[in-house]
């Protein structure tokens, strides 16, 4: 009836707030925009039940881009557009704010829970301690990039700690934490030097009921059950007693 | 009936998630913790009548140190203890989760948005490019710290955002964000070099219905209307075109 594109995060833990789901209920019409972050189908089957709404699953260049869906569609109606984790997390989504406002339709972000904050908090770690994210990426002919490493060495040298993200790609999927662990490994043996500390934090499944974290050396988390994707890694900088403290309970 | 501690975050928003809300419904008792972050009074309220539970506001005394008093209590009951933002993000609360764990004390956290996620996407910036945050304290006769402004300069210096954070002081209260935006000028002036860059971003209680976020130059919004505490500042470092976008439309 009225045109508005609520933004609604579904958080690490596919978990909606109170106002997101009023919004939901609300809507003209309801996307799930699943590129940016997994949402399980299961959950959307539990948000249609809830809430009455038929969710339908959208791409990327329903979002952005040339004239996306989404934007046709809020120039009549109310959308809701759901996606996991924080929405403002991904450029996507940004992008899609920036556009809406240039055309003059309202828009509502409700927040939620993030990687960025959750995978901090799960590993006992200090978030104001973090410094820049990394992410690694495949290895290819002529493209073995050590900048990630090079990243969390400038991290550690500032006492910081390091959130490390593991690259989506079209062909090859989400990476193994294991694989991301070889390679930061393979960066090492590149650079000539050490950089990684002895013991490392692998997170699996952030916030799905089969989470898993492993906190151990390198070495073992290699050979060890590590769990399925998605998988992040926090590489720990200076540890106060109470973080290594919480960590030695994992 | 069994013993448990589920923390949940009440978000930037205060916005209780689904899994909150029934953890809330279905504990014995249940407190807040206002200290680390303000919940209003209202929002507790809102979450009495629709949960039915009566919430007992808390201190931090209550949750950490000797013997504190959501401990005592959930070696017999169920506690759902409610905090603003993010759980995790606290130290407070950390230390309460390694110590439930060492009672045999089972935990559950609900995650929630938080600062650092959130103030990262209302200013249409990527969080993977923050740097390390830094909290700006109250200046003192022989304490005129300048390590926030330092922390900036290398944040900058490597292409990073910085967020901001306010000082919380028992006597002062809440810092101001003009006062915080004039005391990393004074620093500026004590190093005698200029790091900060012409713009930055103020957020003014983030979450909030009056929620206000100003972008412009330092020396304007020193002078300008920038809503009331709690705050919050967002200095970016080098930006992209579509970040310089989002923030040209706040």
């Amino acid at each position: 009836m009225w045109n508005l594109i609520s933004l609604v995060g579904l958080g690490v833990g596919y978990d909606i707030t109170e106002r997101g789901m009023e919004l939901l209920r609300e809507c003209d019409v309801a996307f799930c925009e699943r590129h940016t972050m997994p949402v399980p189908e299961e959950y959307i089957k539990t948000l249609e039940e809830k809430s009455g709404k038929r969710i339908e699953t959208i791409g990327r260049e329903d979002v952005e881009g040339e004239d996306p869906l989404v934007l046709k569609e809020a120039k009549e109606r109310s959308v809701c557009l759901l996606c996991g984790g924080e929405p403002l997390a991904a450029t996507t989504h940004i992008s899609l704010l920036v556009d809406a406002r240039k055309a003059g339709i309202g828009t509502e972000v409700v927040h939620n829970s993030s990687v960025f904050s959750a995978a901090a908090g799960k590993s006992g770690l200090q978030q104001y301690k973090f410094g820049k994210t990394v992410t690694v990426s495949f290895w290819r002919k002529n493209y073995e990039p050590t900048s990630p490493l090079l990243l969390i060495e400038k991290n550690i040298g500032g006492g910081m700690h390091t959130l490390v993200l593991m690259d989506l790609d079209a062909e090859l999927g989400l990476m193994d934490a294991k694989l991301g662990l070889g390679l930061l490994r393979k960066m090492e043996e590149k650079e000539g030097r050490k950089v990684l500390p002895e013991k490392v934090v692998v997170l699996s499944r952030l916030g799905y009921p089969d989470e898993k974290i492993s906190y151990g050396k390198i070495s073992e988390l290699v050979e060890g059950e590590l769990g399925e994707a998605p998988f992040c890694i926090v590489v720990p900088g200076e540890l106060h007693e109470m973080e290594r403290e919480y960590l030695e309970l994992l």
